[in-house]
């Protein structure tokens, strides 16, 4: 039994790095060399302790990754060790009325896998081999990181309908938000992305955005002028803000499609009238399907998903209480990769 | 030149009956004699004062109507006298983005005929040939005054794209509560409607509904357990309050639909988790398109939407005043009616 390294979540802003005893597959199962695994937002939110009822202080987390499949289970079919993997880490449980109507990404017993069981940031990874997408030959595993979070994207332009040629808005550029803005882009969206920090306005221009700054520009009257007093077609709320929840109306055409993607603790205040006024809808976005991995995993190895860019930073899986310290108090970090091992 | 009896509001809850000389109808007009005419929600709230700015004090009120073509206008074609018709009062003026992408209805130029210009609540009256509806033969004229709200109730329903078999709830039982709940039970909808005021609730009862009072009862309980804990697939908001906002995301099933009819004056809280986590859609609301007209025509006529259980009194044109005054101070009229002149 080989031994391989682990971060364990321990509850107070701390990772304890350990080396543990790595488990075969179960039946099912494939297990799974991680080569690297990207910080979330929900990580961060659970590194600050939001989280501790759910997840517990044994946990491992880390759900953005890639590898290579190292061994395979009982009964496993159509996959070999090697194969170049990411997961989509959603196991939906029990039947419910959110899988019985085919929505099994938002079922009501998910366990989401890096959170409710354990996750990436470790060597080597036991997952139900339902949960597999194959990479392309020649897609770099450092890229392949992005797949998780750009299927999301893919999965919030899709439930849009975004048209070629429409006027698409992105309010929120952090790792999301650009995310979104690039899928949106290849779909043929004509998009702006609002945002208020500086350095993230920075790298949205280097991924060659058109950027307002709605606390020093009138974002709505910026968007009127660039559309012919119609508003944006499609808008997409990623800011998790009030101020954001408000542009959305104030930027919308009538009948646009409003993409609530971002996660609103608490409930916004509204604008309901522009809503009846205008036709406008809230699609709310949560996750994703198949078909937006597979779409992602295009979009990643296309180059349409500009990696190089969004990337700012790797550290080794050793150096996690660092990563997670620094990114945590970073203004200029977009997204931070963990080089969990070693991966060929 | 003939003498025609019309209402005037003048300010301050009050109307003045006056003797006028009838116009005759313009180039591309047609006179209606009109029959019947409902109060709206909205003429309420012009009589309440809080339209003055919008109308004025020459402004005669009125859009729920049913009639018959006393004249036609130079260039009209199609129409004869003695037809009985209704209007579609919605003048979408200028070409606007709205217009442009195919939403007349919500145009940003609308001159809403009998608020933004003279209405119904007059016995001769001069419209564009081009909001002019057909009734079927038989169909009493007093039924027909339903037609309007009835296509806001159809537009509703339409939007929803509800689906025979689908739960629904309707959050408040007024007069277009209780109109979408008829066109949504035509539609194959299981339907509930949840209202406050008891005597509504015996009249939703009175057309066959099942209802539940959200301040007595656990209304999202009580839909769970209709529902095998899945909630409403469709739910309709269309009582206007801070209540029935919070009661539309907590009776609703994962991607449930819910329509905004309500006028929302203030800013809402709205429960965005809700719609992240369960994927659930808002679809704003606005009036009526041509299609919606036709089927509220043929679902009035059917006996689908039950005219008589409906409408709650029925006052002569002179008796304008009292018939506002008993509504406003009404807990019991659903529908009040005014005939606006003798129409064979
Ligand atoms: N729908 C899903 O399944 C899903 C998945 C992942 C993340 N999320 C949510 O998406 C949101 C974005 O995720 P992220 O990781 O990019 O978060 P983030 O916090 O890094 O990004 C939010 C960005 O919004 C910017 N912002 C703040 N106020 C603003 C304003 N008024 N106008 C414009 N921009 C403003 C911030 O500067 C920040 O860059 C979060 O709410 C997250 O919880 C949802
Ligand atoms: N979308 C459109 O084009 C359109 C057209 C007409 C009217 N409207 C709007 O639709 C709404 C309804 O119109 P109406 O004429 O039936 O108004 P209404 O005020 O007569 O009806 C609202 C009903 O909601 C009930 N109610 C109040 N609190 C409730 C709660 N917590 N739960 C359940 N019910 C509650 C009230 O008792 C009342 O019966 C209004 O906001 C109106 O402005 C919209
Ligand atoms: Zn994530
Ligand atoms: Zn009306």
């Amino acid at each position: 039994m080989s031994t391989i390294t682990a971060a364990y979540y321990r509850g107070n802003k701390t990772f304890a790095v350990e080396e543990v005893n790595a488990q075969p597959p179960a039946a099912g199962e494939v297990q799974v060399r991680v080569a690297y695994c990207g910080i979330c937002g929900t990580d961060l939110h659970a590194y600050h302790g939001n989280m501790d009822a759910r997840i517990g202080f044994e946990r491992i987390l880390g759900h953005e990754m890639s590898g290579r499949i190292a061994a395979v289970g009982e009964g496993v079919e159509g996959w070999s060790e090697g194969d170049a993997v990411v997961v989509r880490p959603l196991d939906p449980g029990a039947p419910n009325p959110a899988t019985e109507a085919g929505y099994a990404h938002v079922s009501h017993n998910m366990n989401f896998i890096g959170l409710d069981s354990d996750g990436a940031f470790q060597q080597l990874w036991n997952v139900p081999a339902f949960t597999l997408h194959a990479l392309p030959e020649g897609l770099r595993l450092d890229h392949a990181a992005l797949i998780e979070p750009a299927a999301v994207a893919c999965h919030d332009v899709r439930l849009s309908g975004l048209a070629p040629g429409e006027d698409v808005v992105v309010i929120g550029g952090g790792p999301i938000g650009v995310l979104v803005a690039m899928v949106a882009r290849d779909a043929g969206g004509k998009v702006v992305i609002s945002e208020v920090n500086e350095h993230r306005l920075k790298i949205a221009g280097q991924l060659g955005f058109d950027t307002i700054n709605p606390v020093k520009e009138d974002l709505p009257a910026l968007i009127n002028a660039r559309t012919g007093n119609k508003g944006a077609d499609v808008v997409f709320e990623v800011s998790g803000t009030q101020p954001g929840v408000d542009a959305m109306t104030a930027v919308a055409a009538t009948r646009a499609r409003i993409v609530m993607v971002a996660i609103h603790a608490k409930k916004p205040s509204v604008d309901m009238f522009q809503f009846f006024w205008r036709e406008l809808k809230l699609i709310g976005a949560r996750l994703y399907e198949p078909e937006d991995y597979d779409k992602a995993i295009t979009l990643v190895a296309s180059g349409a998903i500009d990696a190089d860019t969004m990337i700012t930073d790797v550290s080794p899986l050793s150096e996690i209480q660092a990563a997670f310290e620094r990114l945590d108090n970073s203004p200029t970090a977009l997204k931070s990769l963990i080089k969990v091992g070693e991966v060929a």
